[in-house]
């Protein structure tokens, strides 16, 4: 692997990880190499199938090294197991990777429970982070909104979601290229007696400390989509429902929008003139393009790309694993959380 | 009013509530009496205002008393101030009609919390039920789906979830006419293990009494439009979420292909073609067809209508009422809750 001079950033894949690896996987990291020239790869997986296919792509090959292993994580093995059994698999040597200072980043689209639980054991989570986040970011009526956690954890207290909140604030500013990104806690209504005793514990936390927050308030699930804001943080069930119910909204308006282009002649017609403009629209809410859920508060940049992806949508899970090195968004979360905890201690000390 | 013979149905109307009351809400009752000859309609309202309207139809009339009142709760009021000022409101009156017997369920498209506190209030929780729950029925693939807790309570015990279950399965039998409905509960995955210890201790519960329910299991948040379950049961909290991320993402999508169509002279033309088909569609997907939300498990049949419906979607919330009453939807619910406990109180005598 050649380091040329300059800063480069090192991304560990996880080779063997998703529906059409490992070909997807070479071919994502070339596209992702052609975005950014300073990526690095580690490519994880059994060499006799990486070697052939990293073989067409002689400038990929340049800027990469593949790491033999045995043995990969299978998609449906528990979580539990994978951590007892996989200690030798392409993903657990990918994350170890960045453990041992070797990558900056790890990106797979394998097995999402297995390489959450891997993660949290090798990586162990940021200072000042109690539980890591699932994050991912979502088309809305004016770009795009990041929204955690999707799934990380199946409950939160309040402490848990201001840190959510604060790691979504980090990633829209340093990621996503929000000058000021606002945040909302979401909620069955916007006043601020609705909702559970936890989100409103939560809300009084974002109002009273002084962060480089712009905390929105409360925010209902339609929200989501229309924009509101830039940010929004929710405990991983609700996040991971709110989620998918878009997910199977979308589908169920596709479904009915083809059912209604075949009724009748004109409406085929209508379909074949308008058809251009139509795939354009599949593109715009197209999962691939907003694939990369990342795995924030951990010693290290993980990103889940989603299994049955193509090589565009991991390219693209890799570009954010590029962006959170690039961007130091690490370091400035921990910069962030220990300003909230000094602030807090100072208040602490103050009242008694 | 004229009573007829035979099994009549008397639904009181919150004449006032609604952003076109009264007027859509007397229209919705005439298209709802066309549809259903045995209604009967108490009209709760100013009968300055409702009176020419009413006298406009006259078959209407002909079943229809008017009881004036002479204040009406506004949009933006708070439950607790609705129900502390509202004695003498429309809704409060209608509410307290079924109450005393003069009829067998409430109309409102007036303001939600305030509806839900005076039910709660005046009517009191159905025998064996702790909580009442708010249900709607939703578009699938394959038909419709109804879903609870939609927002009545901000969190929920696996009991609760248990009635929620129970309740949404007599109601996709007695009113929907599925024969043999199936119930999931909403999860963040389908395995036995996922998810919090409330929504794995109801999926016990279900499993182990024997209820006429075809527990399903854990569902997900795709599986709501995908049609999976008759009945999604989950907390007030994550179905509100659910449900209003479900609206915002087909104001996405229609919002979307609104600006593909615009693209170009011939996604113009095509647009045009297919027009009627279109319309079709937003036809399927149209919230006032689904506009009823059903209050559940309160001693009367009360059903919120959209604040912005139109006289369809009125008539609907109205249609909801009458097949809850005449198909005896609380007696059911009653009678499988006592099967329930008795079964529990079985269960446990024989471990003792």
């Amino acid at each position: 692997m050649t380091q040329a001079g300059g800063k480069v950033v090192i991304i560990a894949l996880d080779a063997m990880g998703g529906q059409r690896a490992p070909d997807m996987v070479i071919k994502g990291a070339n596209v992702a190499r052609e975005r950014h020239p300073e990526l690095r790869f580690l490519l994880f997986g059994d060499e006799e199938r990486l070697r052939p296919v990293l073989d067409r792509f002689s400038k990929l090959g340049a800027v990469s090294e593949i790491r033999h292993c045995e043995t990969a994580i299978g998609d449906d093995e528990k979580p539990s197991v994978a951590l007892r059994q996989g200690r030798r698999s392409s993903m657990r040597l990918a994350i170890e990777a960045v453990r041992d200072g070797d990558a900056n980043g790890i990106v797979s689209a394998g097995n999402t429970g297995a390489l959450m639980a891997m993660a949290r054991v090798v990586l162990k989570t940021l200072e000042g982070i109690h539980r890591p986040a699932m994050a991912s970011t979502f088309p809305t009526m004016h770009g795009q909104t990041v929204m955690l956690d999707l799934g990380a954890n199946v409950d939160a207290t309040a402490e848990n979601l201001v840190e959510f909140a604060v790691m979504g604030e980090v990633f829209a500013r340093t990621v996503l290229g929000v000058i000021k990104p606002t945040v909302g806690l979401l909620n069955v209504g916007s006043e601020e007696f609705k909702g559970h005793k936890t989100v409103r514990d939560a809300a009084k936390l974002l109002q009273e400390v002084d962060l480089p927050i712009t905390f929105h308030g409360f925010i209902e699930g339609d929200d989501i989509t229309a924009g509101t804001v830039d940010v929004v943080a929710t405990d991983g069930f609700t996040g991971n429902v709110a989620l998918k119910t878009a997910e199977g909204t979308a589908r169920l308006y596709s479904r009915f929008l083809r059912a209604a282009f075949k009724e009748t002649l004109l409406t085929r017609i209508g379909y074949m003139l308008a058809r251009r403009a139509l795939s354009g629209l599949r593109d715009r809410l197209d999962p691939r393009r907003y694939n990369g859920a990342m795995f924030l508060g951990l010693n290290g940049v993980v990103v889940k790309s989603h299994g049955a992806t193509d090589m565009l949508g991991f390219a693209n899970a890799i570009g954010f694993a590029y962006d959170m090195v690039f961007q130091g968004f690490n370091d400035t979360v921990i910069a962030e959380l220990n300003s909230w905890h000094e602030q807090r201690t100072e208040t602490r000390a103050a009242i008694s």
